[in-house]
């Protein structure tokens, strides 16, 4: 493999993820619905990739009740901080190598 | 959808599709067995994501004999070098945005 691609997480692959990512990085917590907002996602597309990113331990959920309704509230782990910022260092360096 | 994650274009999520096409915007042509090793991918990993970008018409491919051996030849389009700038400007964006 080209030596920069190497350094990219597959994890982070799809668009979805890295804006989920994104979104916990600046924000210590983001719920369901915030995130589905945020990202313009359908409920199962959001679901599935975020299934993912907890099962890589790279975001942890919360599920609880606010009143009567169910919430599920994500954080970025410490992992998955360090392992986005290591992806985004990455795609700079391939980013910059294409110049 | 956050705004510079629209710019993404799906057709590149991948590392494969991002390596087949980097090869192919240095170099004019480059034949399967080319591709393969320097992307170190399998036959099925590399003609399926091939076929992909060919259908998305990023990349043409031509099929040919070398002696007695067929010999697959792959090149950019017009619109595929293109849209390939456009979704490094947008990873590059997004990446600057995340610091």
């Amino acid at each position: 493999m080209i030596a920069t691609l190497t350094g990219l997480n597959k994890a982070f692959e799809s668009r979805v993820r890295l804006g989920i990512m994104s979104v916990l990085m600046v924000n210590d917590t983001a719920d369901f619905a915030t995130l589905k907002r945020l990202l313009d996602l359908t409920d199962g597309n959001l679901s599935s990739h975020a299934r993912a990113l907890e099962d890589a331990g790279y975001i942890a959920c919360e599920k609880r009740f606010v009143g009567r309704r169910p919430n599920t509230m994500y954080r970025a782990t410490l992992k998955g901080r360090e392992a986005f910022k290591e992806h985004l260092a990455a795609l700079e360096e391939f980013v910059n190598e294409q110049k």
